[in-house]
């Protein structure tokens, strides 16, 4: 098989290097542009992207020349096939759409239209069928290609674990983030501000939190999305970790259901999806009384498996609590986006 | 007035060290003994206790000559008032008992007594009047002396908080709480288990923080403490900060309270008490998006005020959630121990 | 005695923050102006600076209105004697003057004019009869006013350790820092880039410690500096601390000291400043095996002591080793600013 | 090629833990005995190790029964070919002499023996030669196995980078190390000790590292190794970073060396060992202006190449300094281990 050509938009930023990270030898996709702004048009990749990551910069991303946005639809871009996104808010939205109109598959992680009604928000694990919504999109839009989304760092994470618990029926969800300091991005955030510290605040995240899991674990109702019916309290805060989301979750159900009926369901939950970045168990359950804990457990699955753990009964009737941690940058970003381009390869969308 | 003397109980630990430090120079007490395990006994201060705070060792205590628990309730003790036990909870039950059978009054921060129900377990600015529980724990008891409490260092941050929302009438509360690692003692916590890391899990501290409050908050009749009628849900978490507790906060109210509403609440809280570790504002309200943290406002009021912040509406009916941050060494234990015991100078208990 | 008037260059930057909290109080300075970019004067300090320090901002400095430089030498500044410096290395040169020409005393945590020959760059235990410089640069430069400087924060720690060292002749000395990130400034550095590393570099640092000093412990000959006459060795190092620099010193002496004589001649070390930002030990010496430490050791002395520890022979001949800290922000910033101000002051140059 | 059964002695530690995660799938070597005190023995190793590192514990080393030392020399253990240790100093003297005794080749990670004059304290990039020392070893003690060892971990990482500018003659090399906190261990320091802060004293580190380093470069002369003949003057320094040391070296040499002369002495060392775990580069040359980092160089190659970079000229005559790093606890301790043992089955001493 030919491996198709993939473009990252927004490379230089510390998410678009995790993209070019993951794409590294990638056996179904191969890097074939990265764009950014015009301050690093024209550069070598190596000279415009200060590499953040542990790892050496792959070696032929190193020695592409950066490409402008405005190259997007243009001969020299007609070659890619999907479009990464991990551009700010701001120019997403009209880049995005220009990426879409010539023709590409635009995978986003980009907030900006997640939440519009014929954009599937997708995790493939839950919710393949809303790719249905592609063609409506298309359709609607005039274009010739589509965009699609996953969802925030933070809501993939809980997302993945209430999943399972859909059967039980629930009414509300309460989580409590302690978030790593690499979902602020490089420059986002002051080394004063977070040495022993904790910031119990971050910008827009609750919103997304509350939102975004409905959308996803919501019915495909004709060309339409009816939210999931229960509502969600979330608190976000950031603390001292480098990589790996850790939430504490409380869920309401409608009846009673016990630690075990939910162990189960966590363990029964498998997936279908058999692609390059679809972890073999999404779900890890930790028997050990303090995980999971990020440091151990954020790598689990390469970064795309998410745990749970220390799986007990609330106070309050018929609610059950328990802690859920998955890696942000990777499950909860690039890698997101990334199983995201490969389902849609797998079911023929590309 | 003549300074009554004091002793300390398990002076040589990390909670013990916060007790001599706090003593030192204060307006009515003095240090009169340090009592340690016996391979303590017999040496000056200076040399059985690894100093771990960043003030220096006050110089009186440094040349204390340590006594044994043995010494308790003999003639080298008879001067000493009051005892400030900070022994770990095995043997403070023994050690406590022995110190009110000699007479003394025993301000533990110790979990040990805490739910016994003659016990007045005691947040001054709330439940001073449960103090009342002292003549029936002497009559009971048979002894000369008696032992009051305080809560655990995570209860006590959120239950100041709670107190002036009882007005409102409260159902539910759940608390995710960020602890410091120096509540888990100097030697409790290995640096490679907290390094880059949360660990989701401290040892029967959920259990403290959904029982201890509703016996603070309930009620006194007769000689009986009704607990306050809510349930408390928590999920407890470390993570790498050195001192102060922050507690994500949600409050399920009995019928609709607006923000105005809470935050006035806060505002309006006074306390009565006039002792010298009775800070002037018990509860600070910060107004700014991302306040209260840890290092900025672990130390207000020197360290015994709590602040709270980020009040918002829930979206759960009736649902308010706010943050709320206190010392968990100062406030949340030794300051806690001292104040108690100042109070019970100032209402005649001594 | 009337308070002087004083003003900060750079008002809300993390080190105008740090001057702006410790002259709240000063017994004899009180705040005139505050300085800063056009983008900050005319609103309110509170509205201009986000405070970055755990302390609250002090009420007074909270409500004035910040002004532009350009206000330096206008009647609006007549009143201002003593202008601190925490300006941006770029503009602090202007800015430095004018404020000169206007007939202020200039105290300047700036690098820009240190090394210049007729500027005092001045540890006030060390070398205030480089003071005499002041008439030199008044006479050269025609200004009614002044420039004053103080070193760099890493090299402030060393110096005042080897000043009582030079009796016993130096030849070379090696140092290696360990540095906090409060050096870096609020902005200066990401979170990403320190937890959990070092930075083996640091912008231009080993040359400030290479020349600084020698200057420092420099002969004043007629109104010329003859630098020191040995030789330094600087390797200079991030790593994950708020604040304190820890630096690793070896002293290759002209011929065979002793530890005990170097403990002595720290121990014997005086100072005859009696100002209010004076410590009374400008130099601590810690007889632990394992300080100073900077967490424990860094607010010694309100922050403008330093602590020596850890003597011990070096294995090449003649040579000693030994450990030293001390605050960079306080002693080795604003704090050794203000207190130059006060030698001034106490001396008559102002 | 059958694999040689090996076996782990102490293998419950933080170190033991290490040697099973690498041994774990190893292409030569099959884990035949984990040894541990009495305490664990009898138990699964599951059971008796608290597992500390971020991979899952492997899973044939988690169902095998731990044994006691006494069982070394039994018939139990006769199949074990290499014994690994990473025993507590003061029982790994006896129980290594008890491996030898019955046969085995002992790779020892433990100070005990390592600067005994027959027994080799090898980094196999630099003296393999020193292996002749067995024939003597085994002659003189008259066993039947014997004891090999691998340096500290400080040492190891800097005297890797010595070895190739032993060519131009060195008189005297200081270094001021930035260590990492599992190199004291998992319960060896508390995190209240090194949060936010630097402690500059490791026990009886600074004496290996001016000694081991010399008998390594040393030469061998009959059964005899006489030690390098310059100086080398360490302070050693803990700092809150996981893995990886970073060192600060300064070389004296004999006569001028240029900066380029240096680099290029690095980039020419190469290694004919060629086995599983010698890395392709023992020593990687870092061009930028802020590395090697701990964070970002301490993978590399696997954990057993190390980084050296801001390779600059000092001030003192003909000396150079450098940053250097390496993994502490794979290159400076069970990966060191493991890859002597592989020289010894390629030199044919197994």
């Amino acid at each position: 098989m030919k491996k198709l050509k993939v473009g990252v938009l927004g490379a230089t930023g510390s998410v678009g290097q995790r993209f070019v990270q993951l794409l590294d030898g990638h056996p179904w996709f191969e890097l074939g542009a990265l764009f950014a702004s015009e301050r690093s048009a024209g550069k070598r990749y190596k000279d415009a992207a200060p590499w953040v990551l542990p790892s050496e910069m792959p070696e032929e991303a190193a020695e592409m020349v950066v490409k402008p946005m405005k190259a997007i639809g243009t001969s020299s871009t007609e070659e890619i096939a999907v479009m990464f996104s991990a551009l700010p808010g701001d120019i997403a939205s009209v880049v995005e759409k220009q990426g879409a109109q010539a023709g590409c598959a635009v995978s986003s992680n980009v907030v900006v239209h997640r939440m519009e009604e014929d954009v599937p928000l997708v995790i493939p694990e839950i919710n393949t069928n809303h790719l249905a919504l592609i063609a409506a999109q298309k359709l609607k839009r005039g274009w010739d290609g589509f965009i699609i989304t996953n969802p925030n760092c933070s809501a993939i994470v809980m997302t993945l674990s209430l999943k399972p618990l859909m059967r039980f029926g629930m009414k509300s969800v309460h989580v409590s983030t302690m978030q790593a300091i690499s979902g602020a991005g490089y420059v986002g955030l002051s080394s004063m501000a977070i040495l022993d510290n904790v910031i119990p605040f971050i910008g827009k995240e609750e919103g997304k939190m509350e939102s975004e899991p409905l959308k996803i674990l919501g019915t495909l109702e004709g060309s339409e999305i009816k939210p999931a019916p229960f509502t969600i309290c979330a608190s976000c805060h950031r603390v001292p970790v480098m990589d790996g989301h850790t939430e504490a979750v409380w869920v309401d159900f409608e009846e009673d259901v016990s630690v075990e009926e939910v162990k189960k369901a966590f363990l029964d939950f498998k997936t279908d999806i058999k692609t390059p970045f679809s972890p073999e168990k999404p779900i890890i359950v930790r028997e050990e009384e303090d995980r999971p804990q990020p440091r151990l457990d954020r790598d689990a699955g390469n970064g795309m498996s998410i745990s749970v753990g220390r799986i007990r009964a609330g106070n309050v009737e018929n609610e059950m609590k328990y802690i859920v941690q998955g890696h942000n940058t990777v499950r909860g970003a690039s890698g997101a986006s990334i199983l995201n381009a490969e389902v849609l390869v797998e079911r023929g969308y590309i």
